[in-house]
């Protein structure tokens, strides 16, 4: 890739900061637990894969400034500076999910000096980077061959590199169709309210030298009705046992244009993000976000006053309408998940 | 309505501001053909019929502070001021068609003196006026008998009073609706790139007291899915022989939504908007509008430079698609228009 979303130097996680793309390519330097916390808070680091990276990072850099006279000191220290991170952002799966795996090192090793356990720490956090990155790898491999050479693909918000350690979910897909020498145009959903399909996957994708263009998310039908579109691919937040697919509001829409129009409709996710203890898109309750994002996009407002908003964070697409779900085990075709 | 689109004083046209709204009502007073000028290029007042009426009292403006020695002379002074109209917005349909209703009038009464035709000329733009009027008020009678009790309508773009010298075409269905007592509730996509929806639908929605959700576009699919759409109602900008609608973008995207959810779908439009000399949708030609409006919404940019932008202006729903048009004459329900 021609960017790094994180990059661990032994002393600080030093960040691509996705606030301020894609007209301005600055990097944000935390070295300190505080730094992550703000960092993960204000979405500088965006993406459930790259913020449990950056939160194993995190870890690491709570034990850069201080002194531990013991192993269980640190164990302590550690446990604050894990709740602190995992607080950030509640709902963040992979957050929690870095932070309890990073303490389990110490935990594991309390018989060993805090020097040791310090190292381990970050052979652990550099692990957790490594898996993201060979999930992603993975995915696109398994994905590519899904995708004809000559193949024109809307995509929906950004499951790409930024949101991870490695070349993206959705997009790692189409990273490694391209590596593959095969002729692939994207097109790009902005993707309202937050326009990360505007914001970043039409830069990430435009720094990889992959031929992208912008829409508004209202005109891909236009396009689906002139035979433009060979396949849809998308990320996921989460896919219950059943199969059935939450991501970002819009995805549903794509799902019914594809269907309408005969274009097979994809999912990428790490294996990670099926919930098995979810039986169906109906179990899901559905997040209401804050309505200014809708009525004041970028601080000026478009709507009156005191009007209503619906705003939704995600829609759920029934398995049925989906033609595989793509993981870093297996293309999945119909069916229970794994059973 | 708790306000007027437009309104002539006898010396001067009055129009609310639409390039201020929603959060600023504020009306300009156009007294000089150059003042309806700039108003009509600059989007102070937009919507076909509203451009047509605003174009009538754009003539009889222009014989306000003139002399005139023979009705020669006036005619002379208004085909000059009639081409300078017409230049503003020159794919305006109606704005042309009113101009040459207008120049009509004088040159089938040459033989009167100047005052006299001076006189028919604000007889015949008043006459226009409230013929935009009672096809508002037609369409707006002949379509809520379509429109249940404690229906949720879904609309696109702004085909509103706004739009009209009357209470518009696809609102005038729910204002009639709403008039009779019927209990209805209004999503409005927001309609990307320049939010007519946001801006002008629920502004105007607002003021006459009905109730309206503002929802991104995207979103809509999420509300069919869980059963929270009755019906749709569009405008439309041209509609062909057979039956093919030409509307903003994103309209066919809706139709396909109705048609998965099997939601009926109508379109509001006067009788004019069928153009008989076009056989069917593949016969319009796709207009291209500037790739800013999509990546600098509001001045701010949200994509990357140098990035490929699609940007049509309007879909084509196809007819078989269409549950019903409304019409200021009939509901017509499939079949080739008037044959």
């Amino acid at each position: 890739m021609q960017f790094k979303t994180l990059e661990f130097t032994g002393d600080c996680l030093r960040l691509i900061d996705q606030t301020k793309l894609p007209r301005v390519t600055q990097y944000l330097d935390c070295s300190t637990v505080s730094d992550v916390f703000q960092a993960i808070r204000a979405l500088v680091v965006r993406g459930a894969p790259a913020i449990g990276v950056a939160a194993a990072y995190g870890m690491v850099i709570a034990t850069r400034k201080e002194e531990f006279s013991s192993s269980s000191e640190l164990l302590k220290a550690l446990e604050k500076s894990g709740e602190y991170l995992k607080s950030c952002r509640p709902t963040a799966i992979n957050l929690a999910w870095a932070v309890e795996r990073m303490l389990g090192v110490v935990k594991g090793n309390l018989q060993s000096p805090p020097g040791e356990i310090i190292t381990l720490l970050e052979t652990e956090a550099r692990a957790i980077e490594d898996e993201d990155k060979a999930m992603c790898r993975k995915i696109g491999e398994i994905g590519e061959t899904l995708i004809e050479d000559n193949s024109s693909i809307l995509t929906h918000c950004n499951a790409g590199a930024l949101a991870t350690a490695g070349i993206g979910t959705a997009l790692a897909v189409i990273y490694v169709a391209h590596e593959k020498g095969k002729n692939i145009r994207v097109y790009a959903d902005e993707t309202r309210p937050l326009w990360q399909g505007a914001r970043l996957t039409c830069w990430e994708l435009q720094q990889e030298g992959i031929e992208v263009t912008l829409i508004c998310d209202n005109m891909a039908a236009s396009l689906f009705l002139a035979g433009k579109i060979d396949a849809v691919i998308v990320g996921a937040d989460r896919v219950t046992a059943n199969g059935d697919v939450a991501n970002k509001i819009g995805t549903y829409n794509v799902a019914v244009l594809a269907e309408k129009h005969g274009v097979p409709f994809y999912v990428a996710i790490p294996r990670t993000t099926i919930d098995d203890d979810l039986h169906s898109g109906d179990d899901i309750p559905i997040e209401q976000r804050d309505p200014t994002e809708v009525s004041e996009p970028g601080g000026r407002p478009i709507a009156p006053e005191n009007i209503k908003i619906y705003s939704p964070a995600f829609d759920v697409t029934p398995n049925s309408m989906i033609t595989a779900i793509i993981t870093d085990e297996k293309i999945w075709k119909g069916g229970r998940w794994g059973k």
